[in-house]
């Protein structure tokens, strides 16, 4: 049998109370939770002191490295957790969302960081703020980790997709993290986090285990350096976010609740046309997909009252062809419930909403233990009845809502009072328009489906780790996922403030307007390594003739009047004929370029370009290329040799020293040296 | 006397219980508050039902210009509140950063919002997330207005900065404000609020005014879209924080509490040095201003062991200079506390700091009313006394701590749990770095001077407009201010997911993927009101050739070997000669410009420039431009004529329909009309 144990400051802990952990298929025991007494207040020390120091000797690139190659350790042993997940009562499709979801949420959140964050242990975001006249004092927002501990506290329903999509953003962020899953399905999450541990990729220190009912004093001990995440019932949630001690500290607070999320047909759509059946699909597969337990299942169907014998006939229909059964059974297209509690307070959620609706379906299967039936029910007065968009059934079922027009399927929309997800299905881009405004204040996430997205939709259920997830009011007004700024809700934002140099030399990242250091030689002649942030090359000088501009729009085709006609020239902007930008940024090219062989492998992108004042035939300009920040690139299998992108900030000036453009440009340079992290 | 009134759905309450408020200078009676019986649950829903829809008809531009033209308003008849800010104890250097750094920081916001934030009435924010392999169904954040009030319960100490710095930002996120002055002061904050109603300038519903001691009900009608923002001492704070409905309802709940900000002289600093003089300067300038009763002062003043005596006296000498008195007088540079109250109070925190510190100095004024003596304090075992860096004093004042070494300095820094703000004095960037890095987490601004930054140096004590303010932990863990972020603090986030025509025709900006409309003429011959989001140019085609590439090298002086030696460019990436990418941009610009006198005045920017692509010669180049974005500029007095920026994207690709390049262009377009928004 599994056991559920407790790994707390580097140490499995063996002994404690037990208790049997039971499998939703057959209801006979699976694995044995065992609950120590865990000294709380020393588990939380021992995070911050030696897995935060270690995770914030690494750059966020290095953190996001490590959590990639935990990944791929982990999908390398996924049929275990299949095998394991069945327990659950969970088909092998819905296993998929839970572990390979889980995995590729946190590969995703890995390489969005590599792609958007500074390969630095903090961040350096967005431009330097000018503060003042000359210049000398500026600004500079940087995000730093915090010296404390990720506490997340995890539903029952996803026991690997919940750990990993805010264990990946919180190490990555440079956070300790400590794991309290439910105990519900834990075995999948204990298996693993025991394969995390044994993995040995994140430092000692960095992820300790609760194996717990209940997280005991742990929250009394925490710090204003910590913070929370917290998914489950409102209920408890907010009893948890009022904790004395989180307010006490203003500890950070991540809630995100069950909510009933809806989908909305539109009013354009007949029973004939695509729309109709891709919406009855997607509200079935919501309802029996996990066995409906789901926080972003579609609990709400919102059809206009004209469809809505249409759209049960057809509900009906798809659902009479789910079969109930054995999730380890090929045809079984929906297990039971996550355990027989779970299937009692379904029942009595259900009993509780008969009381307030019509229940119009219900599967005739003759089901026991965890197992249910799906059931849907109609709610003809939506705009009257409450508890229709309070009360959260978690388990197979949808209540249908008629509406009259579609100002009214707003209202019911929003009645819900925040929730996470909801969808329209229309071929109407302007009633798409109308809704999706009308309710975008009340959700964290709305997907409009028609025949031309139906075929590559990721579905309305599905979070993603590019996109933020979590919705306002009753979803629990939190914010997770969304590519880099899951890491960025883990760092705590300041700004700096100093002269330019100073900021430099804190940062370790080139800031506009500090000293820089004239390379020793051409700095594309030198490799990704010997190269350093703040390195600087002054080139030539060149002049710009009227031939320059005249043979420039012959060979370009620029014919453009204020660089080729002198007349027309006068009547513009600048009085007379100005040099084409794009030939100030040719020339600017040639001057910088070493035309040599070397470790520079090509110029591939340019950022930020303004042309800030005129360039005339008769002005001489300069350029200087400084180093502004360097990113190391992951060795490909496709790859010749390995590399890093450099980023140079280029400033041109005239013979008055104005600036005339400013622009960055991305290169690609050779790496002397592979490393740890190359593929090859 | 004036008169401090509620403003309730459009009326001004003229009935109700009277307070008198005492003048801080003569302790007579300046104002006459009247406390009505506010029905608060429906002036809320008045806000949500007139000021908020009425809020997002506007683009978020038509919003911030709102702001704009309110500040220019106020700036108009700053004067009045200067002679009314004196009877608050403020001199006319207290009263500037009140009265002009308010208006300024709504200056700031709207500036930064029209800069950085979408001309349509919701934000599109950042890059498209491409989720699908054909990229038929991707995701598009955006941040819309909520459906209901920002509540602000503001402090005594800044009744005008402390309105507008947070009004601004709501306003211009769409959404309507109920403002809750302290009723210290409230007399000034009320006389701007008159002149914000007389003016005329936001729409009706967009502000209410409570001139209450306590705001009674008020929390308990709050809903899921509304939001409250807190500023005032951390205990009242957190008790609003944890209010029940709050935490029924996920409102939003942004908390800016006192803190015990502290400022460190780096060990390097010898007293003969710049830095020493500078420190002092600033330390006894921030005990001094406002008369120490800002939320940023430095409480806590942290020094090298060996110079504390150095320090002290130094701090005794420019105190000494500070002439207490009327704030009304010229030589006044320290006025009396905000009222009797507060000088009762500071007497009573000084009492218990003197328990465990040492007084070294008090200026010996002999003093009463509100006025009170300046106080320095030691504490010489700062890591062991816990109440020094918990028990803030709100007046001026500051604790002198005493380290042995830096990482001691730090620990003392990070020991108030959180704070707003953090200065260091120090000539040594390396040590600069160490303690930045150190104390990073624990602040919300950091600020390191030294003598080439003090000059231009806006202070410790001053919150920026573009950089963010607020603090973790005891400094109440909010963030505000901090350019358009703080817009985007107020809207709420939602992740849309669709086909990209359908999502372009729901945010009304063009989303990459999404159908294009060929413009009937060349859209640089039209004006900016004639031109549409979505609308598209189809370039011809040009060949590359060898010669095109010889001659770009020449005219250019980019002799790349990749471009222009055959036998090196086969061992390059490519593998044999390819076109300079600066010439495929301009061909493309030959390709795309018209050369005629228009509208179009001149392409002064590029962004997010990608080679994708090589282009070798014998390939034919084709461009595609798209109108994705328009944003009007304001027409200066220097500008000829009115005009709008216009952002296109440029797709280039090959005879084989290859993607070779993509970026965005800016041009300057002619406006036809000039608008209300146009300064001349």
């Amino acid at each position: 049998m599994m056991k559920v144990q407790s790994f707390i400051k580097g140490e499995w802990l063996t002994e404690g109370k037990e208790t049997e952990l039971l499998s939703a298929v057959t209801g006979e025991p699976v694995a044995q939770m065992i609950e120590a007494d865990i000294d709380y207040k020393s588990a939380l020390e021992y995070a911050r002191k030696v897995g935060g120091p270690k995770l914030r000797e690494m750059t966020i690139h290095e953190r996001a490295f490590k959590i990639k190659f935990l990944g791929q350790y982990l999908m390398e042993r996924k049929e275990k957790y299949y095998e394991i997940s069945t327990h659950t009562g969970a088909t092998r499709a819905d296993s998929w969302i839970d572990i390979e979801g889980g995995i590729i949420t946190a590969f995703g959140i890995s390489s969005k960081s590599r792609r958007h964050l500074s390969d630095l242990p903090w961040h350096v975001e967005g431009d330097t703020e000018r503060l003042s006249r000359k210049g000398s004092f500026i600004g500079q927002h940087i995000c730093v980790p915090k010296h404390g501990v990720a506490v997340h506290i995890n539903a029952f329903n996803f026991p690997i997709w919940g750990m990993l999509e805010k264990m990946a953003p919180a190490i990555i962020s440079g956070m300790p993290v400590i794991v309290k899953p439910s105990p519900v399905g834990s075995y999948l999450s204990c298996e693993v986090f025991k394969d995390i541990i044994e993995s040995d990729i994140l430092p000692e220190g960095a992820v300790q285990f609760i194996a717990a009912d209940k997280p005991g004093d742990l929250l009394d001990h925490l710090i204003s350096q910590d913070s929370v995440a917290f998914t489950g019932s409102a209920l408890t949630g907010q009893k948890l976010k009022a904790h004395p001690n989180i307010i006490a500290n203003n500890v950070q607070f991540n809630l995100e609740a069950d909510s009933l999320n809806c989908s909305i047909l539109g009013e354009d759509v007949t029973p004939d046309m695509e729309e109709f059946d891709l919406f009855i699909k997607e509200v079935a597969r919501e309802m029996t997909v996990k066995t409906g337990q789901k926080c972003t299942a579609i609990r709400r169907t919102i059809v206009p009252e004209h469809l809505e014998d249409e759209v049960i006939e057809a509900l009906k229909t798809r659902l009479g062809k789910t079969t109930i059964g054995d999730p380890g059974e090929k045809e079984t297209r929906m297990g039971p419930l996550a355990s027989s509690l779970q299937a009692e307070r379904f029942e009595e959620q259900l009993q509780q909403l008969s009381e307030i609706t019509e229940t119009v379906y219900m599967s005739n299967d003759d089901l026991n233990g965890a197992y249910t039936n799906s059931r849907v029910l109609v709610c003809h007065q939506p705009m009257q009845v409450n508890e229709v968009h309070r009360l959260e059934a978690f388990g197979p079922m949808t209540t249908v809502m008629p509406y009259k027009n579609t100002q009214e399927a707003i209202d019911i929309a929003n009645k819900a009072n925040g929730s996470l997800v909801g969808s329209l299905f229309t071929a109407d881009d302007e009633l798409a328009h109308k809704i999706t405004m009308g309710c975008a204040p009340y959700h964290g996430r709305f997907m409009v489906i028609n025949k031309n997205s139906a075929e590559e939709s990721t579905g309305h259920g599905s979070p993603i780790a590019s996109l933020v997830h979590g919705g306002p009011g009753h979803a629990g007004g939190g914010e997770e996922l969304g590519g880099a700024r899951a890491v960025l809700h883990n760092m705590q934002r300041i700004a700096l403030q100093g002269s330019p140099t100073t900021l430099r030399n804190i940062v370790k990242q080139h800031i506009s307007g500090a000293e820089t250091t004239e390379s020793d030689k051409h700095p594309f002649q030198k490799y990704f390594e010997e190269l350093e942030v703040g390195e600087a090359m002054t080139t030539k000088k060149r002049t710009v003739t009227e031939k320059d501009v005249e043979e420039f729009a012959e060979l370009s085709g620029d014919h453009f009047y204020a660089h080729t006609d002198p007349k027309a020239a006068a009547r513009s902007l600048f009085g007379k004929i100005v040099a084409h930008g794009y030939f100030v940024l040719s020339a600017t090219a040639g001057l910088f370029v070493d035309p040599d062989e070397g470790p520079v492998m090509l110029n591939y992108g340019l950022e930020n370009l303004r042309f800030v004042a005129p360039v005339f035939p008769g002005d001489t300009i300069q350029a200087k290329l400084i180093l502004k920040r360097k990113n190391i690139r992951q060795q490909k299998k496709d790859d010749k040799f390995p590399f890093g992108v450099v980023y140079w900030d280029v400033e041109v000036t005239n013979q008055d020293e104005v600036l005339v453009a400013e622009y960055t440009i991305l290169t690609l340079m050779k790496r002397k040296n592979k490393l740890p992290i190359d593929e090859v």
